[in-house]
């Protein structure tokens, strides 16, 4: 195997010359040397140990990832977009770890991180106390922060990338009012996040607009953060929506995967759907294609959310002076078939 | 922060043995020692340098994986099961990758694993073609390949881990045999990988044991290996199926997702399901659980494939004499609502 001697002797320049173009010390250089060392390094199929490299700038070429969970299709689509663009954009790998919300986990996995030179962390956990997650950026890890916001009042140490889920929900209970439902259950979890506080507000807003009635249905979600407790609480919320006395007519489930478990519930409990239950969810997951009907849902923007948490991470990497930022992207209507007109308003 | 000086100091030994209980080398070591140690590790919070260890040791406490695409369902519930055992066992982080069974993504991964001190990698590709995975191997790279197996005649440089996939295709025909089923479909994608031919060939050794009639139903998978592209798939061939002469009264989907797919495009045929048509699916993803009916399928044995990965490649990374080997897990039937007698046997 070629070394960096071999390298420095075929573009005949000195070891500090190719050292600096490995590590991005280009300023000062003038294109010819850059591009002669880059010729040599390729023709020689030359590796820099990166142990060595990393030993030497403290940095591994490495973002740190968590998320509650990867058996929930939500969050495998969302690191197969951070993946995606840290590799297709920098180069950089990425390890993940399933932190299952517990904050213990996060900071495990954080501390991990620093001693093996990760500088740079995706955080995807929602949870409402952050203050773990706050010594470490502190010290110099650089933290994003997804689906979550700052609090007000204080300085921001981690960037905050999220979708405007109080948007999200507004559309959903607009498309809702637009096709007749005056009555409509929110389904979630009765334990809650940022994201699904947000959803609620949204919800609430849009039916005091419309003068609609909402009505919040909540279930415990058994701990684990795979993919069947969630559907397995919209599922059995079924039961809960149908027996409700206000007889909603249209529902929306904090998520997609809730929705597929609740369609799953409304089925065995007899309905026929869409015609006796309007439902949709929110995520935008490709398998809610496949529900019968296909669900209609809130669409997450997840390249453009994953495109700028790995930015953000590599330009504060690069530019330690940046201060950490909030971004919102607006998540959109996706239609297909789970949402109809109420069965009133058809006969009438 | 504490460093190694102090630990050896609060301890009362010397620095080498400090460092000769952080890296494993307790073997002539007094169960006193080792205990003063690990209790002033513990009291001084003392992390050693990963990157400094890394260098001396020249391994990250890293393993790397593989997989086609986090998006796809069944892949994301065995990287969960990895990391939980890699984690769990020994303390080790796993950095992922999708490749999209490319095997230039799938070398350029190793080879950067490689660079950064990561010593053993988890496969899960199933290419026919392992000569890229060959090269590192023979060069230290200690590499577990998931769902796949050796080649005959050739001494294995792998360790290849995968369900009995013969057994299981077996299985699902020998229950829709035993329902009266005589004409069962396979449905596939075009392009064989090991574990699909070896459903395949379980399929047509079981059809022809109980001398009923089987038919192949293919399709050309959509690049992307989300798990979109497969569901698509499935959904597509629900026409093919229903036009065959033969008359399929069952089909087995060659996994949980096509079959996900397939039950949508049959009931937008109109068929009334599982009466006009069986359905059985090779994965047991939980969200097989919530499609109408609930989804009869093969269930791999996810938990203990991904922990006797991890075992072997830790085993291996320790030993480095250890022979690669072949481990194969029988998977179960798994029986939910979509699968029973055909029409014209519930009439007789």
């Amino acid at each position: 195997m070629s070394n960096i001697n071999d390298v420095a002797k075929l573009a005949k320049v000195s070891i500090s010359t190719v050292s600096n173009v490995l590590n991005g010390r280009t300023g000062q250089m003038s294109e010819a040397t850059l591009e002669r060392v880059q010729r040599a390094v390729e023709k020689l199929g030359y590796r820099p140990n990166q142990a060595a490299r990393q030993l030497k700038t403290g940095e591994a070429s490495m973002i740190g990832l968590l998320v509650p969970s990867l058996g929930n299709p939500s969050y495998g689509v969302v690191a197969r977009e951070i993946e995606l663009a840290a590799l297709d954009r920098y180069g950089y790998r990425v390890v993940v770890a399933n932190t299952y919300r517990d904050p213990r986990h996060e900071r495990a996995f954080i501390d991990d991180m620093a001693a093996q030179g990760v500088r740079g962390v995706i955080v995807i956990s929602s949870l409402s106390d952050e203050s773990h997650l706050e010594e470490p950026a502190a010290r110099g890890m650089v933290a994003v922060s997804y689906d979550s916001h700052s609090r007000r009042n204080a300085r921001p140490l981690l960037d905050y990338v999220s979708a405007d889920n109080v948007a999200g929900a507004k559309q959903a209970v607009e498309y809702l009012i637009e096709l007749g439902h005056r009555t409509i259950a929110f389904l979630t979890p009765a334990s809650w996040t940022f994201s699904r506080e947000e959803k609620r507000d949204g919800f609430a807003a849009a039916i005091d607009v419309a003068g609609a009635r909402g009505v919040i249905i909540e279930g415990e979600v058994t701990p684990g953060y795979a993919d069947a407790e969630m559907a397995e609480l919209g599922q059995s919320l079924a039961k809960k929506l149908l027996r409700h006395r206000a007889k909603p007519t249209a529902a929306i489930a904090i998520n997609d995967i809730m929705a597929i478990g609740l369609i799953a519930g409304l089925k065995s409990e007899g309905l026929s759907l869409p015609a006796d239950m309007s439902i949709i969810g929110m995520d935008g997951i490709p398998l809610g294609a496949f529900t019968a009907p296909p669900l209609t849902t809130v669409k997450l923007p997840v390249p453009e959310l994953a495109r700028t948490m790995v930015d953000r991470i590599m330009l504060r990497l690069k530019k330690p002076e940046t201060t950490p930022a909030e971004f919102r992207f607006a998540p959109s209507l996706l239609v297909r078939g789970s949402a109809v007109p109420p069965a009133k308003s058809k006969r009438s």
